[in-house]
């Protein structure tokens, strides 16, 4: 296809949609996909743009200047606007706002520029359909004409005041059903929802779910009406977020995919495999430190790899529990009721395991005694490990932290050397060392 | 509040959304709940009902006749009414159908609880606004203006041939600024997504996402029209399928919340303990195997904790890596590349980590050989944990089973058996015993 016969590819790709044309290019090299790219008009290609992959953009923007980067800029929504300019370097930034023509999309840019990108200022477009109170239905008809041109999708008609300040709302059905010399503000529907401008991304996702909301309108504090979110933003915020705690949980940090390069990947992986190390090294110490105790019962040290994995996956499945209950926001109740509640689940989790590794000890090793000591502590351990994965998530959660940290290799590692410190102290006791 | 001052009640109520009502009542007792439905209306209280959370639902439809139940149902669109009518009990689910009055809402009911709940005809509502291609512009905005009551948003309008066949689209935006004689084939937009009614729901969120749509019809195998997807539904199902691989790479099956019952959460995290139990004294055996064998560096089985952690945790992270990779459809090339890249991967993470513990062995143990002999193992054994990882869920996944269980426990205690194999094996090798 690569054959410079530009009109063969042009009309092969005039039937393509910009989400494939997007995918195609992912595949294809950056001279290859520079050259697609340049072939099409700036229409297309700003989309395209917005649907490839967030390092093969970057490529690409690398080798546009300026004034390209500001065409294709011109014909993208302010949100995906403000969203590409953001990934640019910050000297180049100032370069492609200054080349873009239309003023009014230049000042929406960089107001929305200014707005951190997890909040609902960053998540937000300015484009949207607005009416004012006093305007007729007929009047309201013959300007949303001009208004809707620049808005991909209508959703709401927003209704304010004369200070600009969110009111009500109309649907395109509404408008189409009333009379045409009645005024906005007797039609209008005064239950709106809206979010403020400053909220975070996951309260907005959050309202958003709960009302069934395809479109949510962002306000100051003053209630003045700023922008307004849709439904196709959130779902890849979501989707973003939900990969993000999957892989802290398995001890991957920052978005990488499976297409990364070694060192992306090696910078993601390696710090939490480090803390493992830590924890085995604390294990190995723990174990040195109770050799000499246990010289009779060396047998004892055989079930460590057994009590670390049990504490392990108990801390795990808790704190999972926990952490997505908290982002559910359906985590209701006091702590310590929480912690009571683990407690009685730990408990009679362990006993039924406990149940089995007594009697498979005390048949293999034929010692009523090692068989109680080992099982004894599988059910405390059990419980701490769960009291444990309960407990930090919470707690990380009311100092601000961010509770997904928690699970994966933090619990596993801290849950393994408490859970082998346990095992051999209630060991020792038990056997009357 | 409840002391039956049912119009304070009703007032207070009257200002709330059904959002917030349903998450009151989820907090209130079975009789206390009831008596707040019974005091609203059937428009109220069936939007309140499909936000409660389902076991609540189940108990207070458990409490409604076969007739109220067919009240609410006439009240939500067909999605919604199929949802519950399909979590009640088979012979319920016929009296519930018998009882609604309309004929249309029942034969539409009927014909959605025939789809499989996975598929893209389990997602849809039969509800849309669907216009013939002859009709004018004039003559489609009157009888939209009919269509359009039922439908709660209208989104796209579709345009449809003589034989039903989807045809094209309109949007209401097309509509209102068209002119009035146009016939509707001229300004129809013939390029419309679609989805077959028999294509999987992880299909469709796919096809949504990927074009950004907010709604799409739903066609059989001869394009004929039969019903369209929101977006908002499929929010849902995205939440709840992230969820669903969000616990099971934490060791949890089904879909279980933090107030779930003592029994339901055990039932979800018992088997996979127990898993981890039998991979415990898999390692149990292993070391006691290799006993007499390592009598004089009984130091190395202090190392197991280490080996195994370390095992788990990187065959986790590929494995995520991987798990994800496959949800979002972007894993390319060839297993054998996959393979070699991994192994690039762990050889380099395991040689920086297996550098440290050479000097903390050595330090500690004052002996190169044992030094050597325990780091060599880290190294073989995390590159083989991080093969197994990336093997095994590609493995699955090309049987067409669910990549999302090869992650967690399953990984961990296949990963901790191997691990721990390997290392006693190399460190005999090394240390010539």
């Amino acid at each position: 296809i690569e054959e410079k016969n530009d009109k063969e590819l042009h009309k092969l790709l005039d039937d393509f949609h910009y989400a494939d044309i997007a995918e195609i290019l992912d595949e294809l090299n950056l001279e290859e996909a520079m050259y697609v790219i340049k072939l099409l008009d700036s229409e297309t290609t700003s989309d395209i743009l917005m649907e490839m992959d967030e390092d093969n953009r970057e490529k690409v923007l690398k080798n546009l200047s300026a004034k390209e980067i500001a065409e294709e800029i011109e014909e993208l929504d302010t949100d995906d606007a403000a969203d590409i300019i953001s990934e640019l370097p910050e000297d180049r930034q100032q370069d492609v706002i200054a080349q873009i023509e239309d003023e009014d999309h230049k000042a929406e840019i960089r107001e929305l520029l200014a707005y951190d990108e997890d909040t609902a200022g960053g998540l937000m477009a300015k484009e949207l359909v607005k009416v004012y109170e006093t305007w007729t239905v007929a009047g309201c008809m013959r300007r949303i004409r001009g208004q809707a041109k620049d808005v991909t999708r209508v959703h709401s008609i927003y209704v304010v005041d004369k200070q600009e300040r969110l009111i009500g709302r109309l649907s395109l059905k509404d408008l189409i059903t009333a009379k045409s010399d009645q005024k906005i503000a007797e039609i209008k529907n005064s239950n709106v929802d809206s979010v403020n401008v400053k909220d975070d991304a996951e309260d907005v996702i959050k309202v958003m779910q709960k009302y069934d909301l395809e479109a949510v309108p962002v306000v100051d504090d003053n209630q003045k009406l700023l922008g307004r979110i849709t439904i196709d933003d959130i779902v890849d915020v979501m989707k973003e977020e939900a990969d993000k705690d999957y892989q802290l949980a398995a001890g991957i940090t920052g978005d990488v995919d499976s297409d990364d390069s070694i060192y992306q990947l090696t910078k993601a992986r390696l710090p939490w495999l480090f803390l493992g190390l830590v924890g085995g090294v604390g294990a190995f110490l723990i174990m040195e430190g109770f050799q000499s105790a246990f010289s009779k019962y060396a047998v004892l040290f055989f079930f460590t790899p057994l009590i670390a994995a049990m504490a392990g996956n108990v801390g795990v499945q808790s704190s999972a529990i926990i952490v997505q209950g908290l982002a559910n926001d359906d985590v209701k109740g006091s702590i310590n009721s929480r912690l009571i509640k683990e407690m009685l689940l730990a408990a009679l989790n362990g006993s039924i395991l406990a149940l089995f590794l007594f009697v498979f000890v005390w048949v293999t090793q034929g010692d009523v005694n090692t068989a109680l000591a080992i099982s004894t502590s599988l059910v405390v351990v059990i419980i701490v490990a769960g009291l444990i994965g309960t407990f930090v998530p919470l707690f990380l959660n009311k100092q601000g932290i961010d509770p997904a940290i928690a699970t994966g290799p933090f619990i596993t590692t801290s849950n393994d050397i408490f859970g082998i410190l346990i095992y051999f102290w209630i060991a020792k006791l038990i056997l009357g060392i």
